[in-house]
């Protein structure tokens, strides 16, 4: 078994110590490093002092093989981390050209003159390689020293990130010849991680006996799972995820919406309708507007999204959306009558191929006994059918608008493409 | 002066090094810390491993005065950190009957019984104090060693969070004599960072003379100003920031909105709509319903929001908003004259107290040269006036539904609350 490559990142920023900004570069990091097989073994966060960061600096020496540095750079950071790098690594400073002209041009393709003090931010120690900040005007610097790779970026998140996916990551697994190391990130939707933890156990163990690894990643109302899988033979990780990770189609084939680490329900369902050819309107109590935000937070989306009802007041839902008075006394506005109409009424009125609809207690309050915070009901309407299920829900207002929305889109999602599901 | 007393936060947990999970633990704590004059000068994260957790704790020892541990306790996780704190402080594991009655009775109102494993929790090692931890089942033990102060909490948030309000910061307060600190937060909103910092540079300076520090805290459209200042005369600390805080409502008050951190503009354009007793209705094309979906984040928010139509399509424009097609086709969707029509048209429609509406390019396509991505135009209609402005945004479709949703928002507030402002 060869040696596993281990890291330390250092974030400077006192910003980040008095808990005024998220470390989220720290995480994005990490998470780059996991997926090329390098295990990050300590984060360090520290402020803006040199002392303090020559003494982390020695530390993570004697401790990691690869040092990442993010912060501290920048005239108006008076370039603290430069300059102690200079001094860790016993090294002259020197004007260095290339970054001088990147820096230079930068400033002239935004129309404004380089001021000398953004001159100097061309100044760097003569024994780093500097690596090439596209985006911006901070060089990032890389030592090597032992066999030890220090790595030195700006803070600003996405230079760091252009800088690691660039020039970082390719160096570090060139460097340290890390194994080939392949992901499969398949998301599913509308069961819990325990019950979705038993179904699968049979085809997990298998997954372990093949050396894939297997993490459950949960958000509200889904799980992703990542299938990881390290070794030498190109092929053969391709070919054994592919193989596995189909499988679980057969599994839990009306679970899965999607692959791929980034995409969304919200996504997924603009595909299918945009493939589809057809168009939606929402009809939204309790979601207050939130799954038209969601699906209107897409680019393009108006070529099926037509528009939306929020009919928070009785009122409204009766002048405006036509649902029936009667029904809403006799069984409440919170009631599968109720969805049913709304969802059926806002395809006709607005003239789309489907038509979706809710209403519930999002909560704290207005429980009652028989329905009490949490309880929902959401509807779906085509041409052809409605549908309307009853969800119980939590406790939580937010959490309770969330779970709905992404109900309601898994709904659509499944009545356009699963047959008997 | 007196000496600065400096914090460790150690964050244990694989999941955190490898990017699965952000590490909001240890901004909250920094941020508290803060708050009581304790500087965070380090903030470690480390994987669930006994003799890194060692390591770890001799260095924090040797460089600052508290740590403070969050993870690697409960029964899953094996209670590594437990275990590991027994050794460093050369302590015997001990039954403590007072953990074991909290973690019994617990599990009782969960109406489940007790297993030998979460008795186990109840073990701790003799040389510590355990502090109590309400919310949940492992106990928080708090050890002292040479005037240094060790605290080990669960990683779960809502219990850490519990335990640092109750027992910890209270604890620390004490034990190591911090000087009074008090701050104020006031909230602005619809000027940016550097137009706001040139009109109050005066105001500033008086604060910095009078040993009140001031922090800039910027979200899209709003920035927080915090104000803090430490003494050991609580009178004069407290006296001084009403003065000073007072001073920025003559400065600058139409755009403050309120004070404290947790406020939020949804939150004040709710409580003064209540306070008035009246209500509100949005006609939303380029928001989607996000400013729907903000109004009703808001518990109670059904006294004073009826509803919403998103008119995403013209066609829904024009037949269900009441926009004249002539004003369509002549002025184009993101124009003045149509969010007039649709500010008044929702009012009416709806029969509100107030309409709002927004019509423009979110991008990131569907710009022209005289219409730009970032091109939006915003009205408010009442009883007596409408009124509408056009707004550039950014080249960032979810940036500009953010910041069109902000300023409709304190459109209103102005509105309801300024007079020729």
């Amino acid at each position: 078994m060869e040696k596993q490559v281990t890291a330390e990142i250092i974030s400077i920023g006192d910003e980040i110590l008095i808990g005024q900004i998220l470390n989220t570069n720290a995480q994005w990091m990490g998470n780059a490093l996991h997926k090329i097989g390098i295990s990050t073994s300590f984060i360090t966060t520290i402020g803006d002092d040199a002392q303090t960061i020559f003494d982390t600096l020695k530390i993570a020496e004697n401790r990691v093989d690869i040092i990442l540095i993010t912060g501290g750079l920048g005239p108006t950071k008076d370039d603290i981390t430069k300059k102690v790098l200079a001094k860790y690594f016993d090294s002259e400073m020197i004007m260095n050209q290339e970054v001088l002209e990147h820096v230079t041009k930068l400033f002239e393709s935004r129309g404004r003159e380089i001021s000398e003090i953004n001159k100097l931010q061309a100044l760097v120690p003569e024994k780093c390689e500097v690596l090439k900040n596209s985006l911006g005007t901070a060089p990032c610097m890389c030592f090597v020293k032992d066999n030890k790779v220090f790595v030195s970026m700006p803070g600003v998140p996405f230079e760091m990130k252009n800088i690691m996916q660039e020039e970082v990551l390719p160096k570090l697994t060139n460097f340290f010849q890390t194994p080939y190391i392949q992901h499969r990130v398949i998301q599913t939707i509308g069961m819990g991680e325990s019950t979705l933890a038993e179904i699968i156990a049979d085809w997990e163990n298998e997954l372990y006996q093949n050396d894939v690894s297997l993490a459950y990643l949960p958000s509200p109302g889904m799980v992703k799972l990542r299938l990881s899988m390290k070794h030498p033979d190109e092929n053969h990780v391709d070919s054994t995820l592919k193989r596995l990770g189909d499988q679980l189609y057969d599994l839990v084939p009306e679970y899965i919406f999607g692959e791929g680490d980034d995409i969304s329900i919200e996504q997924i369902v603009g595909e299918i309708l945009t493939e589809k050819g057809i168009n939606i309107a929402t009809a939204e109590s309790c979601t207050g507007g939130y799954i038209a935000h969601l699906l209107t937070s897409i680019s393009g989306s108006s070529t099926y999204f037509k528009g939306s009802m929020i009919a928070y007041s009785n009122e409204i839902k009766i002048k405006e959306l036509n649902v029936s008075a009667d029904t809403l006394k006799r069984e409440g506005a919170v009631s599968q009558e109720v969805v049913i109409q709304m969802a059926e009424n806002i395809r006709k009125k607005y003239n789309t191929s489907i038509g979706v609809s809710c209403s519930g207690i999002a909560g704290p309050n207005g429980g009652t006994l028989e329905k009490p915070v949490g309880t929902v009901w959401i509807a779906y309407s085509d041409e052809d059918k409605t549908i309307s299920t009853r969800l119980q829900l939590t406790k939580k207002r937010d959490l309770n608008i969330r779970l709905t929305a992404i109900a309601i889109l898994n709904l659509v999602r499944k009545e356009l493409t699963l047959v008997n599901y």
